[in-house]
């Protein structure tokens, strides 16, 4: 297990992978931060992902916890783009602060040979209360 | 109970209400069907809803199924914009058909004063199995 | 697919089966009913299942689901007692009725080589609205 | 939010209180630790409490959780036996140690009027790696 522990991936590695396979989102997320099992993300919050009435949408928000779920996962087993979620419970706790970007700080709790399994904390930038929780589970596909 | 059960808003009105509410995605979803308890939604599937590879996004899922259930609540309530999302649980089983709508199948199972509770199957229009399946609950805010 | 979906395991067969690797819990259930990628199970309600006030536990209703789940994927699969739950995302929507058996409806929504997906619908017998509703994913040994 | 972070009940209040309410279960389990917005609670872990093999079942595992979140939130609003669980999900991810006690470690995320949201993290004592992790909903009753 402890050399499951080593960063595989730093954070401007992650960024460059993710916009690699992932341009279309490129412009929206960005990882901030990554140390053993845990990576921040960031919103790059814009108009696009609102909602009326100024707040970050729910699809958005579960993008965000998606993609802090990949990156924490990426940054321990390197790049392997075709990992899959599997399982994703989220509860909405508060309204996301208008005109601010959110942060997403994922964390993994069980990385095994098949699934990884963590958690998302969803903050308004500068908020210290949660917004949203996610428990995530993703696959990991066979080593060829 | 039984007076809960009368649909109270059909397809073309949830259809004209969303359009209202959310106009940025009224060219996204659209409701198909309505009964006691139930709604169909359908994702008009375009190229912005798609990951490299052809497959529906993930975030796509999560809002077919979030407008799934808020529709099949409002059939029952009635016109309530403010009725929010507190808690969703997905399994993602399968890989949507590329080139093809989804349907989601959403029920109420509990139609309270404060909460609803609901689940949503996801399919590609036209296969039997599903590829998704949420488990969501919505709050209702209190009657003036 | 086709192939998985024949019965494996009878009723009969997996009431035999639960009884020799769960000896303990042997008298508090049985498997009513099996058909393709579904089960039944029943709560033989006592008075050890029971909170104050006379509703059945939590932790036995998640007994319920979770030996639901067991049993329609060993109905499916055959006799692997070392078949785990990974995932499982509860709502508990009623009360229980008091002096009742309760009633599992497992189903199976994706039967695959490493994972099962199902859900589960709680009733307390005689009851058309149900208690609770249970997501459960199933972690499957590979063959040896 | 300042007001409802003081600590009503301490921990021996809390064991106090569910020996009267829950008699059933008080030799179980018992709260270990009260915090502002966190409660430790301890499996005392015996035979009844597990599946062959020796590890701790299932349905003690959800019991536990369960009692974590009820003891941290009552630990925050005062002695409220009518609280109920709305919404459970939980990720079984390491076989619990044998012949060892569990812990729970609970957390309020959110404390509202009407519900409370936390995760409660299941330890095998003395181990560093979760065993399992519960998101759970609690619904507060309205005051009197």
């Amino acid at each position: 297990m402890a050399q499951a522990r080593e960063v595989k991936m730093q954070a401007e590695a992650l960024n460059a992978f993710l916009a690699e396979v992932y341009p279309q989102i490129a412009d929206d997320f960005r990882i901030d931060r990554v140390a053993p099992m845990e990576a921040d993300i960031r919103l790059l919050t814009a108009e696009r992902h609102l909602r009326p009435g100024g707040t970050v949408s729910g699809p958005t928000m579960f993008a965000l916890a998606d993609l802090g779920m990949y990156a924490v996962t990426l940054a321990m087993i390197g790049p392997e783009a075709m990992t899959v979620t599997t399982n994703a419970a989220l509860d909405f706790m508060r309204k996301p602060a208008s005109g601010r970007d959110m942060i997403g700080r994922a964390r993994l709790l069980k990385l095994g040979r098949s699934l990884a399994v963590g958690d998302v904390l969803l903050y308004s930038e500068g908020m210290d209360e949660p917004v949203a929780r996610a428990g995530m589970t993703y696959s990991i596909p066979p080593r060829r």
